[in-house]
């Protein structure tokens, strides 16, 4: 979608069922990226060119276990690019940020707002501007991310999903860092109402979560390594 | 995306990675979808019903090969839905819409434009006042679809693409019926510019779609039959 302020692009990742964000401020073709996955750095940087966007961010929403970030692969064709992530990841990155702190990316400005659960250093982006929220694992349209490893907490993500995010206005839109049947964007609004685990009460909602009994991320060993130290292999 | 005016869902079928569109006039909460496929009726009609959107119209871009419309399975869920289609695709629908006829979604108004060439009775629709156009197999993100059979015609293609699609503003963001590598959208700017197809000269744009030595598409005699009666199995 183009706006007069805001150039933005929703990108799939089929393996592993990623999101990839590139968000430009149109005055001045400054640009972020949230979530790049490291198999199709080549098609994000080829697009950021075309575009005709000057890469200064790098944003990844945590440290993923289901692929390799691409941020140290984008820093490489764009050096002016800095890698950013939440500073309870425990994670490297060249800016670690804190709770509500602000980026800048040109005329837009991007909150980050701590929203662990998932894992410790979860983080979310708010274009406030915009209407726009980018929820990484925390919040998926209708579910949530996993709590069961990675330092996962379901009582920290219900906190986490209620006061950080579902907290901003109705009409926000929130972009998640997955799907896996085809949706690509949900809302404030619906989530509250839809949303079949955050709408149950916080003892049932940890119940929900200890007791999902899931597969072992395929690709967490090869990952969770070299996303610690910002994607690089 | 949500805006003050329109309430805009992209939704994707991964089987046959094609795109489906919810479009709703944000005032009356009327509604339109753009090219459902039956096996996510369910999923869509739920969307719908969440959003609290009245679905008004159902339109097909074309007779789709690839894939049986959800049309009519919609119609059933929502009966005041009416089925759109060109009126030079020779098959049935509610609706036939001749070029540059206009229909309305609420208060949002879409215009139907005839962009043969992938098959006789393909149609992009133009939604002006949000500066975006749905392409379906007409113009896809750096290419086209295919012209050789369902009556593909590679020099009517280049001539509907250049003519109806691309004399729009550059900033009209475009929304194609499938993409097979991640993109979701693509703009007017760019489509003149870089894609590799439309931006050859004409003689070479035939030649080149001529020798693409194509396989034969998988679900293409369950899906024509179908779609020529408004997906009706």
């Amino acid at each position: 979608m183009i706006t007069s302020t805001l150039i933005f692009r929703q990108l799939f990742e089929a393996r592993s069922s990623t999101y990839t964000y590139i968000i430009g401020c149109a005055a001045t073709r400054k640009a972020a990226i949230i979530d790049p996955v490291l198999e199709t750095v080549e098609r994000d940087a080829k697009l950021i060119s075309q575009l005709d966007l000057d890469l200064q961010l790098g944003l990844n929403t945590h440290v993923h276990a289901d692929h390799v970030t691409g941020t140290a692969a984008l820093a490489k064709i764009f050096p002016s690019m800095r890698s950013c992530l939440s500073d309870e990841s425990g994670a490297k990155a060249d800016r670690l940020l804190a709770h509500r702190e602000k980026v800048k990316v040109g005329r837009l400005e991007m909150q980050c707002r701590h929203t662990p659960g998932h894992t410790n250093g979860c983080s979310s982006y708010v274009l406030d501007s915009e209407g726009l929220v980018f929820t990484g694992d925390a919040l998926l349209f209708r579910g949530c991310g996993r709590t069961d490893f990675q330092q996962g907490d379901a009582s920290r993500l219900y906190d986490s999903v209620w006061n950080e995010i579902l907290s901003l206005p109705d009409n926000f839109s929130i972009f998640p860092g997955h799907d896996y049947n085809g949706h690509m964007s949900s809302s404030v609004r619906e989530e509250k109402k839809f949303n079949p685990r955050l709408t149950l009460e916080k003892k049932k909602f940890i119940e929900l979560m200890n007791n999902l009994k899931l597969d072992y991320p395929k690709q967490i060993d090869r990952a969770l390594l070299a996303n610690m130290k910002n994607g690089e292999m």
